[in-house]
């Protein structure tokens, strides 16, 4: 495809050179003869000089290079949009596998594609255009909204509620019974019994093997917007805000609510029965125990305002140092032998 | 249903205003007009003067107060009885649906239901009452108790022993192999066969995509009672005694055993080869590297008594005030000036 | 089977009392009456003196001992292959379950095993020898090579190269999409497509509920010789190093390099973006922010050279302390008061 065809598809402005052949889109470390690359951070416009790339995708005010180039106010986002171009998802053909086994009252929408062993319970209803792969286990009472796309061995258990544009990686689970128990003076424990459900709001995306469970009484919410990363784990009760990005692994205990835009690094854990401030960004491996206002940047064990974690740790390997200093000190001053 | 109803039910006192109609029931800071809430912890009776709930349980020794309220012994446990009553679980259909493929050789208990595409291999035997909901996978010769409960997705290696009145949550692996290898001179790496199996005893319950591997040799064991959280990793060899809670995401490294009563917190992980006295509670996060003395209360990486953790984690912060104390005090008494 | 036999098997010196009979085989403190067991650590030998065990593996150079024993170079490796000889693995019989959906364009290899509900796209290569049990879904053009094995659940994403001898536990997640998005002023969050791919080199194993991300662009590589364990993340565009081992729980942030022979403990996390130099080992739950030299052991929570964390501690108990003592050499010198 050449540059100039590419420019027309993202609506900006016809690049000079334009009849360059595009081949494929990489990042500027690993583009080769024929890519386009793109740059979207000033401090990587020096890998220009030496990229084998066939053109590059720059921002707006971004200086001249002698590369060919297309302008864009967003480089990040036309690299997307590239990428789209060149490489067409995963296609799954659109019909119902005879194999999927779909209960009589279940409604699906025109211009499905279900695959083989897709099983879809009682009551469900889900809306135009819904892709689930082979496998994917829908159970009663589901109710989703259109363009649904779930992955293979993905489980949405009863009463769930899901939205439009709803992304479903491969083995997520979707309203697993909270971890709630009473403990009893006899030593046994008494399950209780977790009622509530989960609403997945529109344009959410969930990692694999990622489990949100269902709440006890009401309901487990993951708000428009919000994307979840792999292995997460959202325990019931828990309110995540419109816009938050929740990295691999993180863990929010039980009715955690995060605001709106919050994001949290890898492996992140929260204490539950807590609030984290909306756009307030956590340090990987950081765990929150109260909390914690909006718009900060925290990080740490227990997790505090990220500068003040990086002087405690830069701190840190003084102290052996620092013992010997006082015990000099202490010498010197008060002829102490001791110890 | 009225509130004299709900208190025959649960085996209690009529209440005064026993006609009171109830619709649901919800915890104290969600409960509505209509709703049935609960109050266990006398902190949170204050909040009984602003709720809409038409009703309360409360302890036979909680002050009296206007709302109608049913008088109890655990008022959590009465609550987790009354979800019960207004909230029954979702059902599968007794029957086993014609999709599931089940070995000539195993041997099913009678009431059982199970689910489109469940598949159980030879020699299984599973008692009576047993619920395997879609896509629940059993290998050959495991041995299952009454009342068995496997929601869709899960996957049950071979040999594994199961108790009566076990429930596993969607996605578990119960008994893949363990991760033991021997590294070779020329490179390679061998794997030791993990020849040994799992035992979950009576009434335990494992949450959604937890995994438990098989010993190496002999058996891992989950004893009878213990409830498991989601996405907690329980390594071959390991030992968890009775009752215990393991909340989500812990990772128990091989060999690790966890005495009767244990408690860990989310994202918690052992070292492996050791053990956690009985009725120990431990902080979300922490690392435990060694043997830990029952009935203790510990957190931290590495973890140490709570409360002395709770100090070390108040006093890193005011080690950069420290150092330049130290160095105030260096330069009075030593008229040092170099630093 | 008698000791000499399995010496014969084990292609080693005929044993003195090679008549022994031999039932089974176990670790050190499991071993039993006739159980075969082994000492690969001279600390271990003790033991012997108590053991019910009916004969041991011990290496060439250990002293004599009373026990029957197999002297080899490599007890650990010997007791790894004692155990394939008396533990079979659990067998899937030879050829493809009626049940099974394969396309068309499939080609499979001779000697296949494959369970029921297995699903099998277009255009996917397979090997000879392959043991797909029951429920795996692959995707279309995945090309895999001999002798693969993957236990029930698992699926394996669109496009991915597998190499020979690749084993993969139940509910592992090959090629899922990376977590890639470009939020935008308007609050909306665009999704990169993730239009690389997985390889999977020559016997690599990767542990149950373990994801592993395709690329954005270009690939996600784990090579040959690799084991991974249970719950596993690794983010798009990781390359993990001939060799490496990944205990349950690790998280690899996007692009991580991990080279050769690396080994990270349990719930490790990187930062992404960095590499970790070859044969170096990290400490559970350490936290890697930046490159790593090769050769090195680290850990913590920012990660350092190991003995350093184990100093720092150390320290970091006796801060409360040193407090107390400054503030009195503070008063003594200074005399102040304040505080």
């Amino acid at each position: 495809m050449k540059l100039s065809d590419i420019a027309q598809r993202l609506g900006c402005e016809p690049p000079e050179k334009g009849e360059v052949e595009i081949l494929g889109v990489k990042g500027i470390d690993e583009a080769g003869v024929g890519d386009l690359t793109f740059v979207a951070n000033a401090k990587y416009l020096a890998k220009l000089s030496t990229t084998k790339a066939a053109a590059v995708i720059l921002s707006l005010d971004a200086p001249s290079v002698s590369l060919p180039s297309l302008r864009v106010a967003n480089p990040y986002l036309a690299f997307a949009q590239t990428l789209e171009i060149f490489y067409p998802p995963a296609v799954l053909p659109e019909g119902i596998h005879p194999t999927a086994v779909i209960a009589p009252t279940a409604r699906i929408g025109s211009g499905a594609a279900i695959g083989p062993y897709a099983v879809i319970g009682d009551d469900v209803v889900i809306g135009v255009h819904a892709r689930l792969f082979a496998h994917v286990v829908i159970y009663p009472k589901v109710r989703i909204g259109c363009a649904f796309m779930a992955h293979a061995g993905v489980v949405v258990r009863e009463g769930t509620q899901i939205g439009d544009r709803v992304v479903l990686q491969s083995g997520v689970v979707i309203g697993g019974d909270g971890f709630g128990y009473v403990p009893l003076p006899d030593g046994s424990i008494y399950k209780i019994p977790q009622t509530g459900t989960v609403i997945l709001e529109d344009d959410v995306e969930i990692g694999a093997n990622t489990t949100i469970d269902r709440a006890t009484v009401g309901t487990t919410v993951i708000r428009r917007r919000t994307k979840i990363d792999n292995l997460v784990q959202v325990a019931h009760g828990c309110e995540v805000g419109e816009g938050a990005m929740l990295a691999a692994q993180v863990g929010l205990a039980g009715s955690t609510k995060l605001e709106a835009g919050v994001r949290l690094g890898g492996q992140v854990g929260t204490a539950g029965h807590l609030t984290v401030g909306k756009n307030t960004m956590v340090a990987a491996q950081s765990g929150i125990p109260n909390n914690v206002p909006a718009n900060t940047v925290i990080g740490g064990y227990p997790a505090v305002e990220i500068s003040a974690w990086r002087r405690y740790s830069a701190a840190l390997p003084k102290v052996p140092e620092l013992l010997r200093r006082v015990r000099r000190l202490e010498q010197a001053l008060l002829g102490k032998n001791e110890k």
